[in-house]
């Protein structure tokens, strides 16, 4: 993504300080900070906390993570230990799991000695496929905006998302964004209603600074509008992220997507999840109930960050004292409310044939690979 | 309502001072301030800038502005005048026009000098009556929560409300709220999920402070939520109020809440909406179109007022700046998705025909009032 006018990753290894640099997400839109992450723990605090979040990107996070455990410790314990840790820093995002397990395969195959040397490659091989990966997702998902503009008489095509499924969410690009980006790379007139996405406002303080920063037209609004939008036609298409997708199709996404979902199918919108492979639970095929959601804290609702008028930060109270709350993080939206779900492999069904049909590209692919 | 061990209205009329007195509600959850409102305008400031607010409310704040107005100038250019200012405060809760018009049919049956000792007793009278209404709503929405009660094994019976439609509302008691506060008062064991309902934050803000000082058990969730907890069967009975219902039985109400009526409906959760007839919109028979919505500042969703850990308040803008937005402050919930409607005349079902039950039995009270 463009900021500052510089190509900017969310994430990237400086070779020449041997540390992981992130833009800190936590600081944003009010700062742009870039911190150094020079440890496992720091790691893991960086996506405990949220100064990296976005499934794609602490795949790619967790994956450096453990090159950084193996730097200072090559043993198998020490893999252990950090795999571990970095598998705790939350439950629900797959890709976490699915890029430590990529590493591990990967280190099985070298002389310990090579571990660290090893890791690196490897994560930095994660993290250019996450950008690859998503311009795929772009380019696949492209041709539904651009469909929708050419049958337009008038006026923009309006995509809705939800939460922040863009460049920030991910090395670069974004999944829900990409297609966006793509669009109005070519051309397209493309506006984009930005879900606020409470309660950590992913929505108002990440998608919409995204957006602005890449020149992309947009409007922020209350989670609570995207239905009245939709009833009054003003809403052509919603493309939305994943945290976690079942080999049944339901999908695991930012709280509140499920809500939107059923608003699209209510008004005959289309609704459609972009989410590299890697997002996919192979292992969880026939209920939604089975995908731990992550509980964060209550703080999160009672409180929030914001800039008064001079400038200077405040962390405020939004209740009366000792309000009690409760912070679920992810809902499930059922797959009979996806219209398709658009992958770098092409556009799939949200049905067990659908994914059955995608698996069976992604094990030919596997196989090709191999011979 | 229990304010500080003292009962306490919203507003009240205070004969000593001759002023309308009002919980300035923009200052809550951090300050318990009341205001004094002296003129028709004041009144008009204290609408618009949601001083007061909740569709009862405002109704009964308009009858005394009217009362107000004709202290100053007792002529009929000064009632039209007045009439229109209130009028255009807000343009979706039907409430303001209802109360006024019986306003002025009552002002008709009077001696022009005679009209602000009238108004004032009218305003009174309107008043007094909100109060009975919502005691009453309350009396027949109960059984819907002791009914539910009976039916379970253990554990209190959850109720997911929008918004505030609480004694805040209202003179007292509230529209939603007044079925759990007597469900409580009966010693019934009840907890209430508050939507936070943003932008404006009602719930989080006035919602849950009302029912702590009423000792009722809720906790605070993000609107994103509601579908969450009622895919997981943590929400038993949906209540909220209403701002416009009509004679179709589609409910405009704060925006949101026609995603939690999808919500209810996929997880099969009863949604009933509880109101005085006075905001049921007879004249609007057959398009959710034809309800006028507000649209509030853009400023309402990317600011707001908090409290830091010092005390101290202070607005802060929580996205970049110049972060456009934009700010529906009602959705229309269609009637097919609303199980019932909680009036103070008995339950109906949201359908023409049951409204026109509702209109008939309206029209035999009114008949036998005259005889």
């Amino acid at each position: 993504m463009q900021i500052h006018a510089t190509q900017q990753r969310s994430l990237w290894y400086d070779e020449v300080s041997a540390t992981l640099r992130i833009i800190d997400q936590t600081r944003l839109p009010f700062e742009f900070r870039v911190v150094d992450l020079n440890d496992v723990d720091a790691v893991c605090e960086a996506i405990i906390n949220m100064r990296v979040r976005g499934a794609p990107l602490i795949g790619v996070a967790a994956a450096y993570g453990l090159a950084l455990a193996l730097r200072e410790d090559n043993s198998q314990a020490s893999e252990t230990d950090a795999v571990a840790a970095l598998l705790e820093t939350r439950p629900t995002a797959i890709n976490l799991r699915w890029a430590l397990e990529r590493m591990q395969k990967g280190l099985q195959q070298v002389q310990r000695s090579e571990a660290h040397a090893a890791a690196l490659a490897l994560a930095a091989q994660i993290c250019e496929d996450d950008v690859a990966t998503n311009l795929s997702i772009g380019e696949v998902g492209l041709p539904l905006i651009t469909q929708l503009a050419e049958k337009k008489a008038d006026g923009p095509v309006n995509v809705l998302t939800h939460c922040n499924a863009g460049a920030l969410a991910a090395v670069d690009w974004g999944t829900a964004l990409a297609p966006i980006y793509l669009a109005w790379q070519r051309g397209i007139d493309v506006h984009v209603w930005v879900g606020e996405t409470r309660p950590r406002n992913q929505g108002a303080s990440l998608t919409t600074w995204e957006l602005a920063r890449q020149g992309v037209p947009y409007t922020l609004v209350s989670d609570n509008s995207g239905g009245h939008l939709m009833q009054h036609g003003l809403v052509d298409l919603c493309l939305v992220g994943s945290d976690r997708t079942t080999a049944r199709g339901d999908v695991c996404n930012k709280i509140g997507t499920y809500l939107k979902a059923l608003a699209a199918r209510d008004n005959q919108v289309p609704f459609y999840v972009c989410l590299p492979v890697s997002t996919i639970d192979w292992t969880i095929a026939d209920n939604v109930a089975d995908i731990p959601i992550e509980y964060r804290a209550p703080a999160e609702v009672t409180e929030l960050l914001g800039q008064d008028q001079s400038g200077a930060l405040h962390k405020v109270r939004i209740t009366h004292k000792d309000c009690p709350a409760l912070n679920p993080a992810f809902d499930v939206t059922p797959a009979r409310l996806v219209t398709g779900l658009v992958t770098d492999q092409g556009i799939f069904p949200a049905t067990p044939t659908g994914l059955a049909e995608l698996k069976r590209k992604l094990d030919q692919l596997c196989e090709n690979s191999l011979v």
